[in-house]
């Protein structure tokens, strides 16, 4: 998807923009970004809406993944449950409201049928598809106002927006291993190392997700399904597409090989696989594993989530989580950063006895707090 | 430290004694466990205490680790501090009040010299040199019941009283590792790979314990001070003993080596090593590095708590956290439990970017759940 800022609301100076907005509209706003950050990755970017009446209520929506309702419409809804005069009320939404008819119908209509006349976005919708809801909003007579919390708004979703940009689906990578970092034991086995909490944890995120990866040596070993399940063991209602990379065929009698919906990349080329993967619709992939699939893409810098399952079980042996990444020494290795984002707001999770972590890379440009240099424990 | 279970005050069968005590006795005793799980392990045992006052307040104590007043002069405090009159209260406590005098003096003298004539206690002191105080109190004419929550009391330092019954100190050790599970990448660098916060964390273990151990190639790779210092750097006011445990000498200029306090081990013989650090008065050992020392301590099933700080960090080579535990497949795999003590209750804890989860050996005798019959994720 190509970028198109020139249709997007938000690309007025941030400074200038930043002295229209009242206290009450920064502290909506701020709920705003409250409720996008309790949202889940994946095929949507995260988005939260506030609904500010004349006298000083909020009324507060989030997108709760793809194909339920925008945040803006949740929003309106509980605002109008309240009895607010929409009429005379403040939108506020973290991202410019999306002009498109994707599973859910276009916000910026939604927003003029509502009767609201009065908008704030934080963020632009960089894509040329669902951008454009600000024109389509002024166009129709409403006041359109942009760049209120804009950076946090951005930063929100950075990854979302580079992969956009990039022309590919958001990637989560899945690791599900030992304390001691291994995802099979010396002979192999697997099943399981991490407790029920956490498996049902990872077939929730299947659940969300357009497509599984695996490479075709965990497909020889493990022959998988690549199924969603919910909690009490029955099919979820969404099934992602199971995706196979790699050169070897599946076992002809394999749950892969018996899939219709299977698709086969015999390649390397982990950027074309996801250009392919984007043109077919997938928006959100996940890449469960082998190790040397994960690492591949770690490698590629294609990995916009990891999420990590440890178990609190020792092996001192077996297969490592993560295969060669090319760093020989420790100022090469690949930093990570807590996502700050979803219902715990970032905080590590327990599941059972286990623990998960949510994990972004670590963002470009900011300095990096030197870890070698601090001085209070420099020595050991 | 011999058992002297035929001094103790808790040999009573226990559903017998479970009835003697009221609602409000067992509310007291519930918020003094409370107390105690929320210590710190190491030398001493989790106490905690209550003092129910005749009108029903209660004042809670716990012991805050070695060289601080114990559980019950804490609580006795509080009451005191509260105008309780302390001659028509119950004191409840976790464990049999001591009557010996350490580095503080006998709980069981203070309990009658605060005018208590009444003492609850949960599970005896097994430990021949600090219990004996049920008898002593008895002795004076105090009433002594016991037996209240005895097993959760006892699960609570079931680790601790089966290293004091082994004669040996109470073991922690602890990893800081990657996210793979690698200590140091490729080329053997390893400062730092968790953070800042994390490092203070480890310091805060470091002046908490008796003593340090590293094995002879973590010595001669690292340097090694094994000095335990404040988050302002600043030496903590207890230094632990450096351990140095393996055949091969310490550099002659090394740190350890310049150390008169070091006590050299050239022994593979651990139970031996643990013998003779017990009968030098150390009750509780960290065991830092290397690798392969941990894993011997694992082996060996001589590690109490385990201490896992995991940064965000991919290396995908380099050193394993553990060593060769001689585990050939999944399900002879160590498994261990989150330790379900501390400021946050066995919670995985954030610390900057990373998280340390704290364990412990689970539990040898209750049936585990068997996780591969799990039905409803038992295919992937």
């Amino acid at each position: 998807m190509a970028l198109d800022r020139a249709a997007s609301c938000c690309a007025a100076p941030l400074a200038a923009a930043a002295a229209h907005f009242s206290r009450a509209e920064r502290a909506a706003m701020d709920r705003a970004l409250g409720a996008a950050a309790r949202g889940v990755r994946g095929a949507n970017p995260l988005v939260g809406a506030a609904v500010l009446a004349p006298d000083g209520r909020v009324a507060v929506g989030r997108h709760a993944g793809a194909g339920t309702a925008h945040a803006e419409v949740v929003a309106l809804a509980a605002a109008r449950a309240r009895g607010f005069d929409l009429s005379a009320a403040t939108l506020l939404v973290t991202l410019e409201p999306c002009a498109h008819t994707g599973r859910t119908g276009p916000c910026a209509q939604a927003i003029l049928d509502a009767g609201i006349r009065r908008v704030v976005c934080a963020a632009p919708d960089p894509t040329a598809l669902a951008g454009g809801g600000a024109q389509r909003l002024r166009a129709a007579g409403a006041e359109v106002r942009t760049g209120l919390r804009a950076q946090e708004a951005r930063a929100l979703n950075a990854r979302w927006f580079a992969a956009r940009a990039a022309g590919r689906p958001f990637v989560t990578a899945k690791i599900a291993q030992s304390l001691d970092g291994r995802v099979a034991a010396a002979d192999g086995t697997s099943r399981w190392i991490t407790g029920p909490e956490s498996r049902a944890a990872g077939h929730a995120i299947r659940a969300r997700a357009d497509a599984i990866a695996v490479g075709t040596g965990t497909a020889l070993a493990d022959n998988p399904r690549l199924s969603a399940r919910t909690p009490d063991g029955a099919p979820a209602a969404h099934q992602p597409v199971p995706v196979l990379i790699g050169h070897r065929a599946p076992a002809p009698d394999s749950h892969l090989a018996d899939s219709a919906r299977l698709l086969r990349y015999p390649s390397r080329d982990l950027a074309a696989v996801l250009a392919d993967l984007d043109s077919r619709g997938i928006g959100h992939l996940l890449v469960e594993g082998g190790p040397r699939l994960i690492s591949a893409f770690l490698r590629a810098g294609l990995v916009d989530e990891l999420a990590v399952f440890t178990a609190p079980v020792l092996l001192g042996a077996g297969t490592p989580a993560l295969a060669d990444l090319g760093i020989a020494t420790l100022s090469g290795a690949q930093r990570w950063t807590p996502d700050p984002t979803g219902e715990r707001l970032g905080a590590p999770e327990r599941l059972g006895a286990d623990t998960l972590v949510r994990l972004q890379p670590s963002p470009p440009d900011p300095p990096r707090h030197n870890h070698s240099t601090a001085p209070h424990h420099g020595e050991d």
